[in-house]
């Protein structure tokens, strides 16, 4: 892990930008003494500067003591796109525009990012739980498809907040009744670019006893401020 | 409104006893200052004395200042039930072990609840109001049927959380398209006594553009407490 650039924030908060290999990654800490670890995974098709994304981390650096480190996936934000995901992509606008079904899409566009970042993630964890001011235990919130994966095979994410509005292969859905760890699930209510069903039954699934669903209005970028301080606070529940 | 007793209590909370005609009813108090209120009603059947909601009105003035108030709906508590109630009641129970569609039912029971229950809310909030300790706005949490038609009639409600996982006569499922308050709305999700569906299609029903579903485990009775440190957190944001 090699750092290139880090700067103070205004919050008091340290960023500092990182390589591992091939995956460029953010790192924001408020202190030296072991902190318990966030990973924010960002929404399909964007990448870990994403002002929301960005806002949420500082948040919990800032007011929680959280550490909170975000990467790109493959084929986001600093890494080289491939045509084929363009293409899928485009596939997948094409057929929600026409009301067609789009699981078979979603496999093809999805299962390869999960399977690609699943490993990328558990190396970054690797990597920062080795930096004296990480400590653990460690929380993932963000793209649900990538979670049920990481949360599956990774026993230390001892946390979860999914963002529930998100497409999901079958295969990983399936996965879903298999974790037993604490989640917060958000979903927004009036998605009008999502059907609500799919993440009702995906909730329903999740093999945890302890899991909260969450439901705003707001359409599908518009989840409230105040769910980043109670997800804030489910993860003061269950990582410190 | 006739103060009948009252008791300063271990964490620093004045709990008085009022009856308002034949309303009996409970108070708590944190301070003398004019406070914003929540009105707790209680669950079907039960009374205002329940050590659940005793225990969420006791946090709510003693951790952040609120006056809350309870009393016991017509027929229930220290009130003379009736026996045609209870027979309703009985069907009810009857209907539900067999399977069988409860609609009239429901609304044989609450409806005349809904009826009795929302004037005599209204009344205690007027002599509340008069109480220099109190100085709204007002806020409701309880029972979905007398809550919705309450907040249907009653501007001085400025904020609500409902219970969502109780039974609601169909007219006031469709009064609660009227609504515009901001509303918190908690459903027990695996509720065996409950079907799902209903509860949801009631969220949904809401008019208010700020309306949050909470949906946890834990059966019918099994709400965590983190959902009453968040609804003093709702009520703070809209109240205070």
């Amino acid at each position: 892990m090699r750092f290139t650039s880090e700067q103070r924030l205004d919050d008091g908060v340290l960023e500092r930008e990182f390589t591992l290999g091939e995956i460029p990654g953010l790192l924001w800490t408020s202190g030296s003494a072991p902190a318990p670890l966030i990973l924010i995974g960002h929404p399909g098709s964007l990448h870990k500067r994403l002002p929301r994304l960005v806002a949420r981390a500082r948040y919990y650096a800032a007011e929680h003591g959280f550490a909170v480190a975000a990467i790109d996936a493959p084929g986001h934000g600093d890494r080289p796109r491939s045509a084929e995901d363009e293409q899928t992509r485009s596939d997948l606008r094409r057929a929600l525009q026409a009301g067609e079904p789009v699981d078979e899409i979603v496999d093809r566009l999805l299962l390869p990012l999960v399977e690609g970042a699943v490993p990328e993630w558990r190396t970054t964890l690797d990597a920062l739980l080795a930096l004296p001011e990480i400590g653990g235990p460690v929380g993932y919130e963000g793209l649900t498809a990538i979670g049920i994966r990481l949360a599956l095979v990774e026993p230390r994410i001892a946390a979860a907040v999914f963002f529930g509005m998100g497409f999901v292969p079958g295969i990983v859905r399936e996965e879903a009744r298999q974790l037993t760890l604490p989640l917060q699930f958000l979903l927004q209510w009036d998605d009008a670019g999502m059907e609500r069903q799919p993440v009702l039954d995906l909730f329903d699934a999740f093999g945890s006893q302890q899991k909260t669903l969450h439901a705003n209005m707001g359409g599908h970028t518009g989840t409230p401020w105040f769910e980043t301080e109670d997800a804030a606070r489910f993860f003061g529940r269950h990582l410190k």
